[in-house]
């Protein structure tokens, strides 16, 4: 497998844990979002959305979304779940995730950015934008998950510690104040400190600067 | 159940066509979000995010999130599927239901246009901003679909066709050119013809004006 990848994008960094948790064997291929390669003819071939993570099969196919391709490798390996079985657990553990992946993320990430730049705003409006989607998800998040787990939900991490812990670098670098997450940070500690998560960093990448 | 539901919200409208679809029972609970209404203690209490849809079961427990909630009724009652049971087609139709309600919904809903207006944007502007990220995402859509079949990868519809059809709700309320997307527009016209769509439609809501 090969996986499409910038350092600093958070949705590669979801990806990347979920490959290590689950031991799969790949290769990074690194895709330079501010040079713009993602939008490079032969890239936007095997992901019209212009954008990372992209994963290709041994035989070439390709998969994009990253939540798309997660589901793709819990279903070709099962163990370690990144989901409970059970319906319910289940929807509160994909509800925060898509806290994190629907309403933060994309309405903060380098295309909305840049979008707002060409708009004419200036770097501190776009910092103010940035912290309040992330101070206003957060907030949601926090409620939504257990207070008495060292992971979300349960003894081990799952596809809500995957989202908020790749998240969580992206707080960190835009100066979030964390003092009202602390439960968020607990969490994102536990997970940085298993291997998994770790050789996932942006940190870690080879494309990292 | 009750849903607790905003008549134009898209999210809503998925979670709609989804219990209609398998039909389920449901009551519709409506949640004015221009009056704000989601901001509301009572309504905090149950949706950590103040949005909408929140599904409420019989015993009281409530599921926020659109796609989380919709997992969930898959999980209760399997038929009819709107997702493949094969992963490689599971993956693909998520990705194509990710790249609505990731890549379009969420930076184009009703908190981003009240934040754009707060940041001094004329609604010329927001029409730009609306058109821009739909224009894009349903690019990357339709080379991501079927051109051969009634809906966006078979004979039935499954979580593409069901994140589609509501978008395409929002693209025509904001005037978005559809010449260049004639194929997506043949399948909400194909979805729209079918009773779980028409009564999930925002103009068939209670709360619709």
């Amino acid at each position: 497998m090969k996986l499409f990848s910038y350092w600093r994008s958070t949705t590669s960094f979801r990806v990347r844990i979920a490959l290590n948790l689950k031991g799969f064997d790949y290769e990074i291929v690194p895709v330079d979002l501010v040079a713009g390669a993602q939008r490079a003819p032969e890239y936007a071939a095997i992901n019209p959305g212009c954008a990372v993570p992209t994963l290709m099969l041994d035989d070439g196919t390709c998969l994009t979304q990253s939540l798309a391709i997660i589901d793709y490798l819990e279903a070709l390996r099962p163990a370690p779940a990144l989901l409970p079985a059970e319906p319910l657990a289940r929807a509160r553990t994909l509800a925060v995730a898509h806290q994190v992946a629907l309403d933060i993320h994309p309405v903060n990430n380098l295309r909305v950015i840049g979008r707002l730049r060409q708009m004419g705003h200036e770097q501190g409006e776009i910092i103010d934008w940035m912290h309040h989607w992330m101070h206003e998800g957060f907030t949601a998040c926090q409620q939504m998950i257990r207070a008495d787990t060292p992971f979300c939900f349960g003894d081990t991490p799952d596809l809500a510690d995957i989202c908020l812990t790749a998240q969580m670098y992206n707080a960190r670098r835009w100066g979030l104040e964390l003092a009202p997450f602390a439960r968020i940070v607990e969490i994102e500690q536990a997970c940085l400190a298993l291997p998994a998560f770790a050789a996932a960093h942006p940190d870690s990448q080879p494309d990292a600067r």
